[in-house]
């Protein structure tokens, strides 16, 4: 199957890399506005092509949208416009705005939405790796909305991906993705912003870097053009569950100031319990 | 050299792995009050025998007290009491209260307080593995409290288990290990307690656990037990990081209720520069 990936960066690029390995993608195209980007796709393997964005939906079978939420916005309905009988999916995010964009397009059915829900803290082609996709999740949101066709392809292309196909709307996909993903990525850059302030005033702070700071603070290095976009168009979930986090904290806080340590025991023993729903 | 670990814990057990397998040790004696984990520690060769703690003293050369923080208080006192000429030494992850309480002990030069910044989410002597301390810091406090025999033996030791040496007065220890250890495991407790809260209602809420999410709430499995006297002792300290922590969230909660984007944008970036602060 002849497939054009927009966008060539972590989510695109690793794709790309694992279709054509499983045999999924016979010719994969790129396309990306960024020229760095785009030659370096072709540099190390990950496309066999570049194209503008017209030449690159028409030559193609199946396009793959992995770009940023905001710039999502803009380039759906634009490549929904040039489709003829192309099937579309994206890995955006966050879906609620997203489906509310494209719910009335001629060409609705031949698009599948999607978030497959892995990364990691890199991007750009360079981040790109195989296996990326392995064993994680794909949320296909509002699939009473696609094409019975574009869902069977679309749903193939993850499995040559080794993902396990979740179904949900995108209005609960949205709620849940700030829970488990959005979230996280807010912790995150704030703890970097904590150490980080602390860091002005003493120099040798991150000889201690160890002590599970690295794996909290990880995501700290994500991209801004990706999440600035996510929070915004996520913006109330994302706010109902920042108000929960911080109450959370602040009971901690209290406690910990009262020297409470039975009642700190217990939230903490209580927070232990998400060992029963993460993997090991 | 023969080692009594005090605590056949994580850590401890982690120590008596190493220290057997690199020579360092010719005997490990354990101690341990909890009955289970003393057994499972002899039954999987942590340690040759199983002591009580005057006897396991009095036949060490080097004593390792690796027990959590709360408890840590009263049995050092009571283990220097028991000392003739044996060195010791603790992994406790607050030194402050710790330092006063032995400050004017007639053992004290042979005493060193140590805080190896490693470990994992899990406890128990079934946690102990090779490697544990491996290319990461210890920090020794106020070391010119110890004397020059007790020093040497004590690093010797940790360069028998591959970890740098970083000096530091235990006030400056403190503050340190409130921004680079503990705030990161409050911050993923709360996080698991938020996620939780929202699972009360919504059932299917983590067959989506990954974006991020596992490595943020990893800490989040850490033992109540060992944590809660570590933010009371580190009290003054944790609570002016968490309310820094805090403040940075609420920062970015208003920008993100308001939407802008741009300030948003620049506040991940900002915090994309812990990049140069670790290592990978």
């Amino acid at each position: 199957m002849v497939i054009t990936v927009i966008g060539l960066g972590l989510m695109g690029g690793s794709a790309a890399i694992d279709l054509r390995k499983r045999g999924f993608a016979t010719k994969i195209i790129g396309v990306d506005n960024d020229r760095i980007n785009a030659n370096a796709a072709l540099n190390i393997g990950l496309v066999d092509e570049i194209c503008d964005l017209e030449e690159g939906v028409k030559q193609a079978e199946l396009v793959i949208i992995a770009i940023p939420a905001d710039a999502e916005i803009t380039l759906l309905p634009k490549v929904m416009d040039i489709v003829d009988k192309q099937f579309v999916t994206d890995m955006c995010s966050t879906k609620g705005q997203i489906a509310q964009i494209v719910k009335y397009h001629s060409k609705r059915k031949q698009y599948v939405a999607a978030h497959p829900m892995a990364g990691t803290e890199y991007s750009g082609p360079w981040a790109a790796i195989s296996g990326l996709f392995d064993g994680k999740a794909v949320i296909f949101t509002d699939t009473e909305e696609s094409g019975i066709k574009s869902l069977a392809v679309v749903k193939r292309m993850y499995e040559a991906l080794n993902m396990r196909i979740i179904y949900m709307n995108s209005t609960n996909h949205d709620v849940h993705a700030a829970y488990v993903s959005h979230i996280s990525h807010i912790s995150s850059f704030a703890l970097a912003l904590t150490v980080l302030e602390k860091e002005k005033n003493e120099k040798h702070i991150f000889d201690l870097a160890s002590g599970g700071f690295d794996s909290t603070v990880r995501l700290a290095k994500s991209s801004a053009d990706m999440w600035a976009p996510i929070f915004s168009q996520n913006r109330d979930n994302v706010i109902t569950v920042l108000d929960t986090y911080i109450k959370q904290l602040q009971k901690f806080r209290n406690l910990i100031a009262e020297d409470e340590q039975d009642q700190v025991k217990e939230l903490i023993k209580e927070s232990n319990k998400i060992k029963r729903v993460l993997k090991q």
